[in-house]
């Protein structure tokens, strides 16, 4: 057996997300269909962490362990011709034994798109949160800084997911906007369940002025995820990639 | 009734195309529902002119005689309200009378975006032809000036179309590459069936060496449509603007 680490890209918009679910379009579910048919076998593909549905990837990361045979460099290709139009293996390559795509994950950078228009752009609709133009995207720069570094980021764990510690270490985060998209991209040793949509949500209240000045600092002490703002919604989201 | 001009935009992906059809969702088709749940009044909604199933629009323009009411500035979001995500009026504004959203137009933009890349993008298979990136864009470039002007374009229309003419004028034409995306832009009075798609298919012929140079040339003069392109897919053309 040898151990093959893909890099895959998927538009979450019409899957169930990440894990395998019964009679549900998922990401892990339509790979471990692909192999199957590729190989006749029911092999497990472990990823990097699951994604919500909705949520989208440009470079979710897994390893999975496959008999010999095809070559790693035209394994990309071959599986994509079983997959789905909405999934695409974007690199195929060989692993060491030991790689584990979720265990030997150094970071994660997430982007989050957020559109500035009081006009529906179809083009959008499915890659980026729409919001009222009015409001200050200084202070979503000025706030995020706050995060960066190792934090106990409770405040922003989705209410009922249930890990050993909710430290993360942020290495980057930056806020930046052309024309009317605003786009945040967050680097991060780890991130909690809902943590990147929540710290969003949280950031659009202060830049409509709903949340006053210094509460994305106040919010990350307090602990409190009740105090935190609204879960921004998946279609915005993007798994931009893992390191190792 | 008030003549009102709308600038619409379309996915044109799960759409089967502009003109209202019997149990089928189209562009034309969802407006004037829009419209009747709005005004309980079954109005027309005159478009420029069809696109087909899969082509998508930034800037298709429609006109719609609608009864008193509801100010133009405030038309466009309450419709957007009735329409489904992959359809939204970008602009609402009261026209002239005798404005037809068809006869009056001086002149369309289209666009067309090809992908060169041997590795599916999830993000782009709904909106580019993605081809094999051993082409000579160079190429594509130097041909595509032959159909700058007036020319009978017949050789470029879909067999079993049926106008009175065939003649047409380019106003501007370009080709340009952004790293692994090449697009197509061309402004002319008038397109035949299916001419933009036909044009882009011999164009990528032509930079992958199948054609010879000066073929563009050749065909048109041609005016045999046997001698042209394969019809390059539905899912890389958008209408990009009308002109009056």
């Amino acid at each position: 057996m040898r151990n093959i680490k893909l890099t895959i890209a998927y538009d979450g918009t019409d899957l169930s997300g990440w894990q395998v679910q019964p009679e549900k379009r998922t990401v892990q579910g339509e790979l471990e269909k692909a192999f199957f048919e590729l190989t006749g076998k029911r092999l497990r593909v472990h990823g990097s962490g699951r994604t919500d549905s909705g949520v989208h990837a440009r470079g979710q990361v897994a390893h999975v362990k496959v008999p010999g045979g095809i070559p790693a460099r035209k394994l990309a290709r071959v599986l994509n011709g079983y997959l789905p139009t909405d999934i695409a293996v974007q690199k195929a390559e060989e692993a060491v034994p030991k790689f584990h795509a979720r265990f030997d994950a150094k970071s994660k950078t997430y982007r989050y798109r957020i559109l500035l228009s009081e006009v529906p752009d179809p083009f959008e609709e499915r890659y980026a949160w729409r919001i009222s133009p009015d409001v200050r995207v200084g202070l979503m720069r000025a706030e995020i800084e706050s995060i960066l570094g190792e934090h106990d980021f409770g405040a922003f764990r989705a209410s009922g997911s249930n890990v050993r510690s909710n430290v993360r270490e942020v290495l980057s985060c930056r806020v930046t906007q052309k024309k009317e998209l605003v786009v945040v991209d967050i680097e991060a040793t780890g991130f909690l369940y809902n943590m990147m949509r929540n710290m969003v949500g949280t950031l659009v209240e202060i830049s409509r002025g709903r949340f006053p000045k210094g509460s994305m600092g106040r919010i990350l002490l307090s602990g409190d995820r009740k105090v935190a703002g609204p879960t921004a919604p998946a279609r915005g989201l993007f798994l931009m990639n893992v390191k190792y």
